[in-house]
């Protein structure tokens, strides 16, 4: 039977050797089973172009395995060596003001300069062909956080990749014209070879154009990765990675990634000056669950404050213990930490650490200590799944173009909705899917579409069959208005779903900073009013005040066996958004949880069911009993889970 | 006799041509006469270098001919060809930090570089020669906003014309280096060819140099202008405009434009998070016909929302009723849209249009087909005069000299004091005339000088001799201070008014952020206070708290048979202008009309009156009589105005 | 016996040949006995490469010789002429961000450029050989604000020059990437010549290469000063100086200045939007005389509002003269402005003068020749010290190092805690020196050590030291936390104070924007709290709430025959500060004065008392008696000192 993965990223080049006797020791002592290695170390390993250095790795590696520790292989390709970066200028990355990046950092090369490529290649080999067979070698681990800090590189050499891209792509120029609307302000393209990167340029540049430059970033970066993969491939039979930065990355789709990575790892971090900081975890694991398709690992996260917010604030008591477990409840069979040890220099030298720097008599510590003698009691979750009835749609594609320039609205931002409908959902203890709006989504009783504003006709036509066939769909404002290319589908605001929700759209009224509109049912919306006109749906509330007064802002329509809902505002959990859920759950026969207070989060996962108590009270989850997995407790009556505190129950049964 | 021109911005090459029957038939139907046409198609027509294609021009030319409806032919310079751009990226347009615009949008390119001034008489030739004498054209519209957006360039191109501009100016370098006041800061000059484009500096570029650098920049559009109005002279008996962009666009001096086109068209658009908004367009109006010095054009607003502000709010019912006719009111003689047609790509596709995505089963379109055929009864207005007796001074260079760099107060905005003046007088229901400071003032009863800070010698004596000669003159805080080169008059502040004044200003008082002064009028003053010490004026007003507690705040001085009036702060309509303004006003004899409701804008304008309610309630105007120009009813006993309407009155008298 | 040095900065360039005579008349009114001279003049008297005009310098020298004023001579390199940026591009200082400086303004050239440094050595040889010897020139001025505006030039050859400034530092590239720590992130380096300057790179650039960028820049604006003195040290006897911006300016390292300076000078200006400019005026000079190590000068102020700032406020009446008196208490041997006369040109005409625009019947200008008259009756004053026994540590480069990127919180900023701490010392009307860590500190019976986060080794042992012998060290938090790379010194936090402050740091929590945390003590803190370890030092308060509830926050721990505190939050004057200085100053026997009201500032200074009433009610200092230095009035029972007034005591005795 496999075992959580525990570890975190280990940087021995920084330490003396001798510190390394006392890692491999430490580590067994909080029940480390792996480690990332090696992902920065390429002017070490490489120290002048074809001179190679392996004698540290080599004991390191050694050190570990005789340890029991395995090993997380890193390619070292994000922090390319200075030798590499000052010998060949041109591979500087350049941003969309024309700005080449210097060194002292990391990453700042340009993903599609051959001479950086053949550089990965060449390193990669090397590495793959060294260490590929070795017992130690469990995963490989490639680059370091493609999507991080000027994906975009607008270097000529990526505008002629770019175009070559689009050669690809359209085939003809026409058909790129007619793609891109390029009729509109005089852009019409005789040639692929006169399309630019869409570098600084006065506002309004093409949103076509913005969008498959943002397509062709992704694949520049993707492209890069799989270059490695195909290296290792020949050398290793160990699975491989990269680790994602799901969802606060928005430049990578990592739908399109998880079709090339053996193993799906994200980073996730606490974002100091957030709200409900559980809500923003459980929607993270939850999509990185989606884009992986079943389990994932935590490839980095913090035991206490990072170093790179405004305020950096330590995590509280517990805090860290809570955010692991719940990352396993949904879906994590690895947790890993960035880092081991604490780093004396350099930029992330704030950073928390398994190991702090003020050593093992530190809280810290203790908890990692802890930490790793649970994780090995949980082992029978690994490999399990998480069962949810309903899905919320999420689409890198429609985050990228509902932001672009000059939208009706400032406030329509793609995370925006999103966050609402899932933290209403959480709040009601709904444990939810994300899927995309082009997948089979039969299996859900009910799907949420907050913010689907780039909606192909495919998608459309899913999400039609997928009502007609007795689904319950709920649509969000500002949804299905433009096609892949970012242009209005043909004839009224909404078109593309008339059939569908039964109603189009005559006009947007957005609304000023700060309004609030009543409606007739109670709740208010904020940001967004429109001209519904209904065409077969049924208006279940209406606007009381505004722009459209009187006109529907919440409406129902019975299509085939199913029914689809819209709302035309903005609601929030405590405005009408959890009463227009629970009637549109109640409606799809969609079960919730009863009885359990606020705050408290519970998660079925294969055989154990995770609570976790985000509140600072202790709490008592009636009508549950089973075995408590980490301590062999029975509760027999309910379930009592101390403030701040966690209980994973095997068995448990409601 | 003429017709109010009525239609919009016309781009038939994104749609097939089966719509363009449509457009047709739907133009008449709203009674468009007129179309701008060909805006942004250059590459269309000239698809590649010298290649011409003329096939969809032709047929649109054809059928709008034949439906009765005019062209106002565009030249489509703003938007040059991707081959020209791509072929030569010498032509980009490089902007004050040194960064070459791409393409993708429009603009972009320096206006003074030969490589795309010789392609634009190129097709402005081409065009010229194909359709001068075509019965259709009634109009060239000549490049598109001059003036949009990155106006400034800073290319080598433009920084070796505007070495030519100044030696063309000063004649030597001597006269240069004594009007820019080289001696400070050491910047003193051998030769014109050591004059750098005031691009990224240190803080601190000397103003004198920045202030041409503007007139430069200026003129280098207008010399564009200039060559493409000559080559359509030699083809065309046509009248030209290019759209203006009063007074929102700063950089452009449009009293400098106005000698060169033959029909001053002008286009204005709501700024949604501004207030007032009838009292800007109103000014926007009076401004542009100032310009044009009688009767003017709008050749773009709006029918509803437009795209590119942060929250675009849709207009409310009878708003783009009350915006159009509050235009012809004040001047306006044609009503354009951008658009016809909303796009279905590109940038501008959530743009209102007088054709929205929604159809003809839509208020805008009920709204657009009323508009045109209530302009139709409206004609007896076109070439007709505003009259006013009351001249608000306005000149585009003292904008540009009172925000650079460095004044006493970053609260010394230019259109502060003008809107606060304007608006005061807007509310009292005085039409105002605007006046460039040099120009004849004697038909005017009272003038306003609200923001004169560059006041050149003879504009000083320009206002003395109105004052001397019976004129009542109010000036505001911060005049007279710098004459053409931004050098501060010889002597104390103010100087160069103070025999017209009666005073000089010892030391300027600007206040701290939200300080409010109060004065022994009642009254009270913001931005400013200032020690003025008075030679042969009155104190109406002092100042009675701050560091001029006790001094003069405001001030009367008679002059030959006229009256000169200072305010030394900022007083607002509802803290003591509109008092002053009253008292002013009073002295010089000007007569406001009585009993008109807050909010009930009157305008007269040759044979009509145009009342228009911006209140929700119905408003009753007493004293009134006349026959109602769109309905024919007769009002014998005042004029009843529905909240939100607009009643044009005939014959109308008081 | 020595006069205070009177003038200011003069610019008879600016004005025709007539106004010359005017201003040395004027001049002897005033009692001015010394104007910089030539600061500007490069263009003047080297028209043209190798091409030198005397004429109107030895007129205007000669002129002021006459008159008995002296010259202080300027060195004009701050504003390179127009012909040598014209001719030389390649002199152009380039920003981080890539960006070559245009002309127009001053400064903007690279300071390492050999074309410019040969252009300076050149006319500063001129200048040196022509005027060296002249009776007038009493002092050298050389160039003017080394360090104002883009400090750091990041082009090819600042880039060079650094790379050879490292190989001098280091030795050899091992060292170096030890001292760095490159292993983080796999920055290492085969040979100097891979290193960059740290322009625009992606977030977290190694610190300590931005640490040593720093400390490059400092010193290649260093070189330059010194290649000029050295050029002078042959032809001239005079003391020579360039003026200094302590503290406003964070970029140089004065410290390192002075010992190259023959006379430390000083530009002083308020700053408007801040509070208390008494408090920031006392500290500037006090940090001032650290850096000299005795009296200075200052070689700019104002007379009242300067231009550059947002809201450019005004003195108050008696302002200017509370500031000057300040000054001369607190050290100053001089007191100049900037400038004599106000400029009708440029970016400063708007700067105050001793001669204003409004001439000589203003108010300023009376304020001028009181000043004038007055100082000629303190020249006692001139040559003694200021006696203080508290000292707070000042270094700039832990200001440098303090503020990098990705520090645990934003609000982690130098001043804030050097300023509240002596703040409140100088409300409790305790005169302080300011001291480098690393400097003698045995004079002191209470030292200071607010913002000390970097700490070296040495400078922590100085500290240790100083408490061993009988010291009391008050230390805030956040100190001794990285050496002189930047990096943390080894083990837990605050490791390198543990055996003086006598307790370690687990984990630093600092808190969410606006957090206030109550003490047991009755105090409060803000921005930080931290989770104290004590290893011998007792708690004097701890934390009521918050993270570390129940932990020590402030801290004695007694070592040898001294005391060493500790605060672990930002305390503040009023909420805690005040008394914790306190009993820190009881401890330590440091008398204050008794009975002084707020905002009435003492200062002793040699034969010399001063007292300056800041508040707006006349005060009476009791226990006090002397003769009053400018009136002669003999003060037997106290000292009046009316609203906004300066009393002047000779002999005072309390």
């Amino acid at each position: 039977m496999q075992t959580i993965r525990y570890g975190g990223d280990y940087n021995p080049e920084q330490w003396p050797e001798e510190v390394w006797h006392e890692d491999v020791r430490l580590m067994r002592e909080a029940g480390v089973n792996l480690v990332s290695l090696g992902i920065f170390n390429w002017g070490i390993i490489e120290p002048a172009p074809g001179e190679y250095d392996w004698t540290g790795l080599d004991k390191v590696i050694g050190l570990l395995h005789d340890g029991g520790i395995g090993v997380d292989l890193g390619t070292p390709t994000s922090a390319p060596p200075s030798w590499l970066r000052r010998a060949h200028p041109e591979i500087r990355l350049v941003d969309s003001e024309g700005r080449a990046m210097a060194s002292g950092s990391r990453h700042g090369v340009c993903p599609s300069h051959p001479v950086y490529t053949d550089a990965c290649e060449s390193i990669v080999e090397q590495l793959a062909a060294r260490y590929g067979e070795h017992p130690a070698v469990q995963m490989w681990h490639l680059h370091n956080e493609y999507g991080w800090a000027n994906v975009q590189c607008y270097c000529d050499e990526s505008a002629a990749h770019f175009r070559r891209w689009l050669a690809a792509k359209y085939g003809d120029v026409d058909t790129l014209n007619e793609a891109w609307g390029t009729a509109f302000w005089g852009l019409t393209y005789r040639e692929f070879d006169q399309v630019e990167a869409p570098a600084i340029a006065p506002p309004g540049v093409n949103p076509a154009l913005q969008l498959d430059w943002m397509r062709f970033s992704n694949d520049a970066h993707l492209a890069n990765y799989r270059l490695q993969r195909h290296v290792i491939a020949r050398h290793s039979p160990a699975p491989a990675t990269t680790n994602f930065m799901v969802p606060n990355c928005k430049d990578m789709d990592y739908f399109r990634w998880a079709e090339h990575v053996d193993v799906v790892s994200n980073n996730h971090y606490l974002i100091a000056e957030r709200e409900e900081h559980e809500i923003e975890l459980a929607m993270s694991a939850d999509l990185t669950r989606a884009v992986a398709g079943g389990p994932w690992m935590v490839m980095e996260h913090s035991t206490s404050a990072v170093n790179w917010q405004p305020r950096n604030i330590a995590k509280t008591p517990g805090e860290m213990r809570r955010n692991s477990l719940a990352h396993v409840a949904r879906g994590a069979d690895g947790l890993m930490f960035f880092q081991w040890r604490a780093s004396r220099a350099g930029s992330e030298k704030f950073h928390s650490a398994m190991l702090p720097h003020g050593g093992t008599d530190t809280q810290v510590w203790r908890d990692v200590v802890q930490l790793g003698n649970d994780l090995e009691k949980l082992s029978t979750v690994v490999g399990s799944e998480v069962h949810a009835e309903v899905a919320v749609l999420w689409d890198w594609e429609s985050w990228w173009a509902l932001e672009l320039e000059w939208r009706p609205s400032v406030e329509l931002e793609y995370r925006e909705r999103v966050e609402a409908y899932y933290g209403s959902l959480w709040k009601q203890h709904v444990t939810v899917d994300f899927a995309h709006p082009e997948s089979d989504l039969g299996r859900y009783k009910a799907v949420i579409a907050p913010s689907s504003y780039l909606l192909t006709a495919s998608a459309a036509k899913n999400l039609r069959g997928y009502v007609e066939d007795g689904g319950h769909l709920l649509v969000s404002y500002f949804s299905g208005v433009v096609d892949e290319h970012d242009t209005v589908h043909p004839g009224a605001h909404a078109s593309v779903l008339r059939e569908t929700l039964g109603l189009w759209v005559e006009e947007y009224h957005p609304l000023h900073e700060g309004a609030r509109l009543a409606l007739t049912s109670g709740a208010s919306g904020r940001i967004w009013s429109e001209h519904v006109r209904l065409d077969g749906a049924e208006a279940v509330a209406a606007f009381g005040e505004g722009p459209d007064a009187g006109r529907p802002a919440v409406t129902r329509h019975r299509v085939g066996s199913g029914t689809a809902w819209y709302a035309a505002t903005a609601l929030d959990d405590a405005t009408g958004l959890r009463e227009l859920l629970a009637q549109v759950l109640d409606g799809a026969g969609v079960q919730r949880p009863q009885g359990l207070p606020d705050g408290l989060e519970a998660v079925r996962r294969g055989p154990l069911s995770f609570l976790i108590n985000h509140t600072g009270q202790d709490q008592h989850v009636p009508d549950l009993r089973g075995t408590d997995a980490l301590t062999g407790a029975d509760y027999a009556d309910g379930v009592p889970v101390p403030a701040g505190a966690v209980v994973v129950l095997a068995h448990a049964g409601s």
